[in-house]
């Protein structure tokens, strides 16, 4: 059975509605918030359903508020969950310097196995299964999932289909941390999260994931051509290296002059809700 | 001659171009930071500008970030300035309270007259005539100008059209503070801002200046009906009887089950954009 889940908020928007939820996550051992919207459709019946993981810093209200998603959602009837970036409260260990790219608001969608990480940083697992299941007892939605993410949530969007194959309709990503074993972000987050056996980063990153995928999900990626993150995180080259060496479809799309924004997203995310509106059978 | 205006961020959005800057405003005798959002058109010649003024306790970011409205101008060929909603810094005296409904973030678009407002509040002048005079130096745009604004801002551009003819081409607002010399937040503001008499209030009261206003702008509202801040601080039938008194063009428009957010300004900035660009001329 799942646990109840409070209401904190709730806005109608473009006919249908933006709701906050707070539950407790047996997964992550700690409350959580996250945000669903949902389009005028589903008071007629279930609709399917597009996750959107969030990058650094962020919470669930960062692409709710910010990237317009709601306008294209209602007219293609697409409910829209957002959850948090990580673990949260008082009880759960942040960064050991304060960083704002480790620990809160920076989970990178892995299951921690460092300690004390392990015990709280299981975003992947929250986002695979708690998550989903909970949605889909709790709300007029069907189990066609989608996913997309921004940055870390980029990766963290590439990884889930990646490793479950079946399981996502489609998949896309904003400027995606491609390749997090080869990158300052990674390094430093999968070292605390995981270890310090390089080996078992590999499991967490998209450009090793796609030589041994068993579904070759077409990707679609956007990136600013000037995104201050391009060449020393992000790494799109590497990513279509990887997809070009294991035959695994890429549309990567450099877009100049755009950065790492939500200006950039907004800009871009109705191509996006159009792509997976199309696998949703929309 | 026009200060010089530093530019202090630029993010690429829907082909043009969001940027911030920072300048010493004389009227308000502070450094003031407002945001511009310029469309593709305008790397071909001047375009004409909508001016955004914000509510209670907004910044110029909170429309650029919030409101989806790049999109639509975009199309339309509109640029949109949004100014700060009240002076700022060490300097400017702020809530005698420490409350977020007067003093910093919280202008009102008054021309202060009691001390010590009266040497920094002057976000009317500012409105009107400063900030127009430094986009029209500065920017590739025309002096067609419109305004709009949400709940203080709405009030805001309410007034401006109302007290200058001739100015601008159209006017619209979502739940703007329609009539604040009769209700709590007006009360609070105009006492501190312009002293206790107030028969001056009235210059700046929308419900007022629309019996002897000498232009008869078509005016847009949206309002949302499920507004907690609604019939007591709102009160759009006071609106909308002294339109029908002065026999003065209004479309208001209920709108079922939304809030005071910007989840309902985003549901609904399209059709004001189209409403200011029929009068702009595009």
């Amino acid at each position: 059975m799942n646990a109840p889940i409070e209401q904190i908020a709730a806005n109608r928007s473009f006919g249908g509605w933006h709701k906050r939820f707070r539950h407790h996550s047996t997964v992550l051992g700690c409350d959580m918030v996250f945000a669903v919207y949902l389009p005028p459709q589903a008071e007629d019946g279930p609709v399917p359903v597009l996750y959107w993981l969030s990058g650094l810093t962020c919470s669930d209200e960062n692409f709710m508020q910010k990237a317009g998603a709601q306008r294209v959602a209602a007219e293609l009837g697409i409910a829209i969950v957002a959850p948090d970036t990580s673990p949260r409260g008082a009880d759960v260990p942040g960064a050991p310097d304060g960083a704002w790219d480790v620990g809160h608001g920076a989970g990178f969608y892995v299951n921690a196995t460092r300690e004390p990480y392990d015990r709280h940083y299981r975003m992947y697992d929250y986002a695979v299964d708690e998550l989903p299941a909970l949605i889909e007892a709790n709300f007029p939605v069907t189990d066609r999932r989608s996913i997309a993410g921004h940055s870390m949530g980029g990766h963290g969007a590439l990884i889930c289909t990646l490793k479950n194959p079946g399981r996502y309709r489609s998949v896309s990503a904003f400027s995606p941390i491609s390749n997090p074993v080869d990158c300052p972000w990674g390094h430093k987050a999968f070292s605390l999260y995981l270890g310090d056996d390089r080996e078992q980063w590999k499991a967490w990153d998209s450009c090793e994931l796609i030589g041994t995928a068993t579904e070759r999900l077409p990707i679609l990626v956007d990136q600013g051509e000037a995104d201050g993150f391009l060449d020393e995180q992000l790494k799109p080259d590497a990513l279509r290296r990887a997809c070009a060496a294991a035959g695994h479809p890429l549309t990567l799309r450099l877009q100049p002059g755009y950065d790492h924004s939500y200006y950039f997203i907004a800009s871009f995310i109705e191509d996006h809700l159009r792509h997976h509106a199309a696998a949703l059978g929309n």
